[in-house]
């Protein structure tokens, strides 16, 4: 990703520094016309702007402990808090900072396709944005808002992509070649956005008619797929820990309610721990 | 669903005959021409198709316990074994057997909207067509196919949404309005239909090149969202069971690899349970 950043720093036609604990991983960017600093702060004592993308927030201030002149966007994951944390010590130095979450892949940096949230000052991303890629976008000054987002999406992601490897290995123990449960997989992907506007809406107004599916019947239905998968000897513990859950909303009274419940706000929100 | 299914005959002209545990479900569709049966023997006699539709196929077996002069095909839901029990049930009994899932939701019931898949032999399929909902598909002559489909997406179905409703939780216990996380959730959602293809093409050749995201770096997003969520109180049972998943793929050398590796096939692969 940091390869990416800097390939794109470099042909939007900026003086880019680069630093990786691994130069040689930098070749290509010094072909690409980067210079390549010795040390990390070398890079960052002289830009008017440095770009961070590490594996967490504590790389990037082990990293970074030279001056920095300029401001320090940090693109690296981490949560909100962390990131709160991060603008506190960046206060302490006396280093402007910028909070950040890349939302789409490293191929998309440069592209139009990119999607990269920024958090903090106004000013400061302001006079950032023309080195920052495409697609850069200013939430709020909420230092962590663009962590807070990223954690959210992550959470989806993360849940939607492993349902997809799970349901990939039981259709394929069940004999189905792999095209063709993609053809129905595609259809069931494609219903996801319309049903995250449907959750807004019922989360926004506190209403929870199961118009399509109540959780008493998610709760019968992923005890079946359960079922399905223990045959197979398939890992089933995601899909226990989702029925625990449906099933506390159940006992709760909320059973002939939509899945969007489970989101519902307040300390007796179904997906708090137990 | 058992409503919409028999509304959808009435629209399409067929006579129709309708039973239910509680009667008084059915008085809207004997307003709409239907013959209550007083008994489910009475409602399978003579028919010429029987259309079961109940909470699992114990309810079926238990329902279905008089003489079946047509072809019957069981709606319910239930995974590829119990499909088969059920069609070697019926042949012990004489009865003609066909098997089917139905994939969208009850609104969608007689419209071209609607995805029934059936399995079973061609030849009773295609007597039955005539009255099956819209959008019904002859998957192929194994009993056990619809119900193995319907698992494998019930499974897609299960992660996402739950995924969803976790995200949005995440989403509002950090402040975020439920109408703005939607619109970056829309996104998300969006990618599933091209992983899907992503996934059956890496599947068919066996080949994980980690184009988009290595399961190491995944395993890291994971943790930071399992941090995230928390620090709010949620319960991270799901994503804690992903991530153990993923952890066993990366210890067993395939941490370079993509998220399509752990539905690899064989002994090996990662969704095994251990």
């Amino acid at each position: 990703m940091g390869r990416a950043l800097a390939a794109a720093a470099l042909a939007a036609g900026h003086r880019t520094v680069v630093w990786n604990r691994s130069p040689g991983k930098a070749a290509s960017l010094v072909e690409q016309g980067a210079m390549l600093a010795p040390t990390a702060a070398d890079a960052t004592r002289e830009a008017p702007v440095v770009i961070t993308c590490m594996i967490d927030y504590a790389a990037v201030r082990a990293t970074v402990t030279g001056p920095v002149a300029g401001t320090l966007v940090n693109l690296s994951s981490g949560h909100a808090g962390q990131a709160r944390d991060m603008a506190a010590w960046a206060a302490d130095q006396g280093i402007d900072y910028l909070d950040g979450a890349i939302l789409t892949p490293a191929p998309t940096i440069g592209t139009p396709a990119a999607a990269i949230l920024c958090s903090g000052p106004r000013t400061l991303f302001d006079r950032c944005r023309p080195v920052l890629p495409r697609g850069s976008i200013h939430l709020g000054a909420e230092i962590g808002a663009a962590a807070a987002y990223e954690m959210a999406l992550l959470d989806l992601f993360t849940m939607a992509v492993g349902g997809l490897a799970h349901a990939f290995a039981l259709a394929g123990a069940e004999g189905i070649a792999p095209a063709d449960f993609a053809r129905f997989a595609r259809g069931i992907g494609a219903l996801l956005p319309g049903m995250a506007d449907r959750f807004a809406e019922q989360l926004t107004t506190d209403s929870f008619p199961a118009d399509v599916s109540s959780l008493a019947s998610a709760g019968s239905a992923v005890s079946h797929v359960i079922d399905a998968a223990a045959v197979h000897g398939l890992d089933t513990a995601p899909q226990q820990a989702v029925r625990s859950i449906i099933e506390r909303a159940v006992a709760a009274g909320h059973g002939g309610d939509s899945y969007a419940r489970l989101a519902s706000r307040g300390v007796s929100t179904p997906l708090r721990h137990p």
